[in-house]
């Protein structure tokens, strides 16, 4: 198992690359593998989202003891929303509630696969090995926005607000997702803690499946879908997810106070 | 009004500039419009889509009359799913048939937006400033499988498949929609012919109320929503949306023959 993490260093520039005690091992890139030479300690940088998707694509109902309890038979083909590029953070970055929602905001703990090279009509076995690694998604939901309207079901922009796919804090590479497992905790508090090997598509399935849709290129995500336990997150509120062998993704949803002076500023801009 | 490409040169380099009298006048890039003093014929380079968007946000239900046709009301918010960046080909490229894929597939002609610099929580004269120029979008759609599943509607599926979204030709900033109109052919017989005057959200609104979900970056499209005469491609057939002012943009559905070739290979390759 390698522990992989993006950076942003001190003069802005963005380094990939092997964690390990401490430092990075800069690599050139997720898909050209090759070590530049340099090693940095991870002190003087800052984390980013382990990889920047160009995709994510976020999975519903594949986990068999949440297809039980909302009583809906296993599908057949992964089911599948998308989620922007632009919606993801890393980790200890702040969900922002969009300004135009007052509604519930939910969290969703989930595994992450990263692509590691492009990936189409892809057998098991190719798919498998497209597979760069694992990393641990905070599926943020405008749970209210689903069905409010009731002729079209907004997945998309439910989940796609800025902010909404929390990402991190590592891509680990060699992991054994079949002995993992998912605790998501609010506010220190356990929510969510269920087995991976529940899923019902496992990820090279999900990878081949999906790569029969769409391409998928290096870096891109697919998000696993949840189980049970989701719930809301206050304003102000933290959630982090932890899968052992990953680590612990932790982002807080803006507070109040934030968002009261978001409100303020947005008012004065708009009377000038 | 003037006219914007994005070509591929024989060296296999990416060029983007103001078309005139068959030769582009090469500019920096969509966001940055510099002028490098290039001026290349056009009849060396091969077209491309006139933009990568990162986000491509295609609405549904954006038109009285189709609105008043599904007897739906019209929404409150755009309604809006995404489609892949994957799934973008250009003017003269073919739309292939997805290899799991033997159903309906149906055309839908549409106005593009394009987005020409970063876009959040916009009024509506910054999301006016906002645009760019328009192209013309052929939202392809695996019309099947959006209700296949009577749990979920994979409206991203069945609109995000490879190929399925046909942009181009060009861009023309300037361009006065409110008096233009869309016009579909498939294999030279009309089927759609509606004007975009009769838009729910205009593009300023469309680009305003989206900024408030999601950021939206240059060279982002919105595909604004089909109106009445939507229909299926037969494989082999050609379809064509012509918008008077932007150009025509033609595709082809690859014949029967190509999939069948293709089908073949790929039994071939799993037999390996």
């Amino acid at each position: 198992m390698d522990t992989w993490m993006r950076f942003m260093s001190s003069d802005g520039g963005i380094v990939f690359g092997r964690v390990e005690g401490g430092y990075l091992h800069e690599y050139e890139s997720l898909d050209q593998r090759v070590p530049t030479g340099a090693v940095l300690s991870t002190r003087a940088l800052t984390p980013l989202a382990p990889c920047a998707p160009g995709t994510v694509i976020a999975l519903w109902n594949n986990y068999h003891a949440l297809a039980a309890k909302l009583d809906k038979p296993v599908p057949a083909h992964p089911l599948f929303l998308l989620k922007p590029a632009g919606s993801v953070i890393g980790d200890g970055a702040t969900i922002r509630r969009p300004v135009s929602y007052a509604g519930k905001i939910v969290y969703e703990g989930e595994l992450g696969i990263v692509i590691g090279r492009r990936c189409r009509n892809a057998n098991l076995a190719d798919a498998a090995a497209s597979i760069f690694g694992y990393t641990i998604v905070n599926d943020v939901t405008a749970a209210d926005l689903i069905n409010e309207n009731p002729h079209f079901p907004q997945w998309c922009r439910a989940k796609g607000f800025d902010t909404f796919c929390c990402l991190g804090p590592a891509i680990v590479s060699g992991f054994d997702w079949q002995a993992g497992s998912v605790v998501t905790m609010l506010d220190g508090v356990e929510r969510q803690n269920y087995p991976l090997a529940d899923m019902v598509f496992s990820p090279a399935e999900q990878v081949s499946l999906i790569s029969q849709d769409l391409t998928l290129e290096p870096g891109d995500v697919i998000a696993c879908g949840t189980s049970l336990g989701v719930g809301s997150i206050k304003d102000g509120a933290t959630v982090t997810v932890t899968i052992a062998g990953i680590g612990t993704l932790s982002n807080t949803l803006e507070a109040t106070r934030e968002i009261e002076a978001v409100a303020a500023a947005r008012t004065a801009a708009n009377a000038v």
